[in-house]
């Protein structure tokens, strides 16, 4: 699961990105710089994060600038590593979670032992890891079956199609491609990536899945269809969902992308999903054990009764 | 999911099999063996099947002589079909499946469009589609850690490792390779293949997953852990099980691969799961799909309410 | 389940409620009008029902008036029976459901043997049941202790609480009376009543649960805790449950009933649920199987595999 | 769900028994023997317990005396006070249960505020709790419409109708009273009290029950029906299961009281499931609350991620 060499490239500069406007996080930051700098390594921070801190000792970057450094530290919990994943893996550069209290499944790295981890991290001992995202697309189809797009985002975790409201049956079509896979009635559908199986999904009663497999996963919402398990699909499965619902409710249509972008819809629009092309590159501490951090998060083993 | 060549290699030989000793199933391999010698193929009987029936004017034949055959024609339900599966996958001759009534997922040719069937694919218009499955040992551990192996079956769809009577807990320790992944408290364990996942699982609420994805599935039995979801892991893995039971239930412990074929152990057996090295091989007439079986055998999309 | 006396009181005087405005209701309105009118009783239409067909020979009625009728009518779906049963629970006059096309689980009588059916009812051959209903209030807590009731519904299937948007989690405290009972963390929660067990709640993972039965089901929506069954308590608990989520979304928060009224509240509210002081009496022909019904509508025993 | 008065009959006499026959479990034997004499109770240890253990100091007796006495107490855990249930229910004497280490849903008194507890319920200082149990009786068919009866057993908790090997289906007929209910495909049906809500049936998706509700629950196992929910029927139905299985497998058909009782039946046989006609009476001190219970037996409201 993960590339486990003994030495990697070396980290000479590095760049901090968070979006948690609260005070304590503004101390992290100038922790984690000043102990990066003592380490040699050139630190910057995320212009949008400047404007939102105060912290004029650590020279601000843009976006575009990032694509020469070697690190990208997302500062936060993982949700911030969602929102920071979807704008920034086009750059290609590493990603580094660290957490900000709560042991994160993407922001693994704790400021109880972040001596030590930088230390390491920027001597290039550290483990990468590739991640699949999504792109998620929605159209509104034309007459000469062109389709019309009306709405784009990426997505790490899973993108949900639903009703916009709650206990409202939608009828959803589903496709592989070209290839008609089934019809599911229920008030939403979720795909989900292997990184997005401990998320939403598991919630839905989702299979957890290993994270560097190459593949999808659709699990339906409060089915109403009979025998309406979780599936299973490759990776590189196109899927297109076209969907009805009653004409007043076709405009509450919602389809949300890690909880934190929502699309628009109607009916006369489909949603086409398949992996983004640039993966996401986590690096992870030393050690980095998956199942480790599973049994911690999700009290695995913990007897039930 | 599948190979579908235009044109793929005329059958100029073929073995029938079948284990179901009933009268009606002994006119239906009467029947295909005239219809595919019309059509100019050699056709034999296997040697087993022919002690079950009377059929002596089709030749019958050993397992080790069918390595040089064409075709492997298992006449039965998809049961049959696991169970030729198990003992000839390692001929590596294509094997197709005609059921004797209800139609299956592996059994996919009826008797009722069986000339225009065999027709095309003896002339080599077929699609040939790869099923791995998994080899399943048990060991008892030895003092030198060098593991006696006391018991060995391969299987299509799954294993099944149970306390042996109801509603007894055991404790099953899980290791992928040498990494331990984590403890289950419940009945029993599943480990199933793609193509299991329609089976036994699918009951245990396993997801479905389509049949050519390089996974296996872990799918706990009555769980009385917490967080106990499936788990979708490299087809690669070495799955470990050690497991513990009341002293007094110990000999009751089975380890069943597809339903038929039962392995013993006790407390301090261990059950290791990995994929065959040789898949088997299924033809299929052309058109096949996959979804659209699924759809008919899963009554895919019928509403609820 | 049923009180299925030989003979009970014979019917002189019904009202006729639809609420679905398409033509061909209105042919069906009159033809049940047509035939009540030839068993002698006297048929009147629901005002509202009246404003929305144009049929001029059947006398229109207020709501008030209806108190002192034999039967209503309710011609449509379940969704119309379930409207018209929060409006008109408090009459005390028994209901009958007959369906527009689809069987349901409350319009149970087709009109495919309408004739009969009606000549038998209106005859006093017919059993009666009855089923509880839920009041639902909100309040918003105000300083002194004594809560402000912004919002109340009657519902006859479940009342969903919810974020009003999809993956948001939030808190419910819940507690039974006084009890403290529990605190979920999930999408939402639904409270149903017996007759709400084949609706959403099904969906949701909830039991069937014979309709007589004096209970409530709470079911979680996405549980994101551990051990997240749904519960069965006694139908005469007070449920009260407290929420929480974040400042940003609580506009957002909705209680709904029966997928029909949408009751909002903020953070600083909590839903009071009870069953409500008066039944709803169901009229069904003789003969009535509950059993029967759920096989047909929910497929039961047709096989899976 | 409890009878909490703030004071009832005084405890004068008081019989121990427990299977557990391990040292320490004598040691806490004499401990509770030597607090209740030093509170003035007549105490006597069960004579079955007797053969076990070596307390001479004890005065043994026999079920049929204890019949006489105010007071049962089973040490142990949850499943030596189910044991004890079954035997000695038909006495109409209170139960208390006291645990001999882990908290336990049914032995709710700990040994660590012993003193305390003991001293209250002597006075009469406790609250009286009913829970139904079941009788569970096996027939063979006759020829002339009177089975014979050739097994039967309490149960407190659930009855387990199984395949008596796993991943072999059977066929499940059922039905309530004279009423046909549905036919089930599966590896087996959980029938279970409100008090085994929480015990086997929770794995199986079981609803938790509220304790003293007058109901019983239906819980398939590894259903390969369509719309296999749990089904909540009254406490007095009189639930009938015929079934069906491959002749070969028949004689492992069980029915399994729980977990501990096993009766043997074969396709010819049918299980007939009602409430025993006498409540299981449990002790338990003041301030008992079953859901501070479950919270801390099933970790309820603990996050999940």
């Amino acid at each position: 699961m993960t590339s486990s060499l003994p030495k990697q490239k070396e980290i000479k500069s590095a760049v901090i990105v968070s979006k948690v406007y609260k005070r304590p996080m503004s101390d992290t930051i100038r922790l984690i710089a000043d102990k990066l700098k003592a380490l040699g390594v050139d630190v910057y921070l995320d212009a949008n994060t400047s404007v939102g801190f105060n912290i004029p000792e650590i020279p601000s970057i843009s976006r575009r600038q990032m694509r020469d450094l070697d690190l990208i530290i997302v500062v936060g919990g993982d949700g911030s590593l969602l929102g920071a994943a979807r704008t920034l893996v086009d750059l290609k550069v590493p990603v580094l979670g660290i957490n900000s209290g709560h042991l994160g499944l993407l922001t693994d790295v704790s400021p109880s032992n972040l001596d030590e981890s930088l230390k390491n991290i920027v001597k290039g001992y550290y483990t990468l890891e590739e991640r699949k995202m999504i792109d998620v697309r929605v159209s509104r189809d034309s007459k000469d079956g062109v389709g019309e797009l009306i709405g784009q985002s990426l997505a790490t975790n899973e993108t949900v199609i639903h009703s916009g409201t709650m206990a409202h049956m939608m009828v959803f079509k589903v496709s592989i491609g070209d290839n008609y896979m089934y019809t599911l009635r229920g008030d939403g559908i979720i795909v989900n990536t292997p990184t997005g199986s401990t998320a939403y999904s598991l919630s839905a009663g989702g299979p957890i899945i290993e994270p560097h497999l190459d593949v999808l996963a659709l699990v339906p919402m409060f089915p109403q269809s009979l025998n309406s398990s979780p599936i299973i699909i490759p990776g590189k499965s196109e899927v297109k969902i076209d969907f009805e619902c009653p004409d007043d409710l076709a405009e509450l249509i919602a389809i949300n992308c890690d909880g934190q972008v929502t699309l628009r819809a109607d009916t006369n629009c489909s949603v086409l999903i398949r992996q983004h092309h640039i993966p996401l590159t986590l690096i992870h501490p030393q050690g980095y054990d998956y199942y480790s951090l599973l049994r911690q998060k999700l009290c695995w083993g913990q007897s039930l009764v």
